[in-house]
């Protein structure tokens, strides 16, 4: 099981507006790596961000999309970089490479080298 | 036919907030592994985090991926381990071991030892 | 065309929050197994239930899988059973069981025969 | 380019509240087909229909699945049917008939037949 | 990094209303493409429009499919075409010709060729 402390620690929440999809997150999430554009966003806490680039409920706004912006969030979660099936590698690279997230960009970069590979092995045709 | 107590039973409503994503529950479900962090959320009912941790509509947050999560909540729901083809199963193992649910972990790890057993019976490239 | 009557006719809607998504739908779809839970509770309209299982919009609560469900609710209102090629089969079967309706169970579990027929018909790996 | 006319023309927006899920559309496309449900009930504009049969948003409510009926709308918004890949075609010819498209129909069910055809021409086994 | 200037600048948010789904996006990547229909929506400005083709929340309503609108948003948003695996090109298709974005057509209608062409090498039966 978790400590206490892992749930019982004030957290700070954080609410983000990814193309129009409402994301929940903390600050801690945020900020694990110092040069992305999170972090420089949280930290900086530019004055006029503060309500400029916030919609009506408070989320930070952003321009764009959730689908490929999942992947990205969770890594910072949990250090690990989770796709699902359907999903074009070549969309998370993207905002991996937009948010400046070093090691997600090495990861999908990686992710997509072996799945070319894989395909190249196979037959013309998928056969 | 489930029997009236099924449904005539009074329960326990609980509302999460699971990364953005709304989820509705029931005392009951979450308790089912003493050992998991919702058991222990719901059980030590540490007093802070019951204003603390919960959004404007009285739910429950985590800073977790509401994909991923589905298949832990419907595992405490019923005991199966249902997990869709386009969903990348290391991301349910990832959300099983947050949550500290044993039989969960023990299912999806068993699921992904068998996907990767029969991948590599595979010939190169799929074929 | 529809003769007048079919949507003509004054409909007794019902609302449904399952797990925590909405949805819409009618008394008479909801009692056309009436062997089913949602009959069960449509019917017997058990004092109590009234208010203590409905959500703030007056939605009742199933603490159920929405994926899952919705080929359950679909198989009332046309009487096929419908599954996107991405869902687990065994999801679908246990929303049958829990909501009893029988025919729904019975279709489920032959896709699930035939789909495992065909897996087995074929050589280890895919191939 | 589009002439200004395309959006410069004032749109009757129509609401539809399906199975849930909200649908934004005109009165233009739904009434594309003058042999479908949809042109009936917005044609004969029915009495009662006004206020019997729409959610507290003033949408028109149908007791039908949005998934299957997105491809149904969008056949009348441009003429093409397009179904994802993850989708069951059963699900959207159920809706097709149901909203009594006849293009629609005779589309899908031409899908239906030439995946089928393909099927039989595989070996046993998906080989 | 990306420089302060990159997300210090103050940004005209856009909503639109895409059949009923929101999207969030900015004045800046709807006018990327000055012959495309979002760009002469913007920059006519033509009056009525303002009020007639918003909705309550001030979103500009489009009466068109929100799966296929998004890789053409997220086109203009980074100037690459991702399209998930299950996603039907055809649709993403229709969607780059309705709102005229040249070099969004260009790149899906070569998608589909390389599709179709890859099609053709396989033998009958997806062998």
């Amino acid at each position: 099981g978790l400590p206490a402390s892992e749930y019982g620690d004030k957290k700070e929440w954080v609410k983000l507006n990814v193309g129009g999809t409402c994301f929940l997150t903390t600050r801690t999430t945020l900020t694990k790596d110092p040069e992305s554009l999170f972090a420089k966003l949280i930290n900086d806490d530019i004055s006029g961000m503060v309500t400029d680039g916030k919609d009506e409920n408070g989320a930070i706004m952003f321009d764009r999309d959730p689908t490929y912006f999942s992947p990205i969030l969770n890594f910072l979660r949990h250090g690990k970089m989770v796709i699902n099936k359907d999903v074009a590698e070549e969309g998370v690279l993207e905002e991996a490479e937009f948010f400046n997230v070093a090691e997600a960009i090495r990861l999908v970069r990686e992710r997509i080298r072996v799945r070319d590979n894989e395909k190249q092995q196979r037959p013309a045709g998928k056969q």
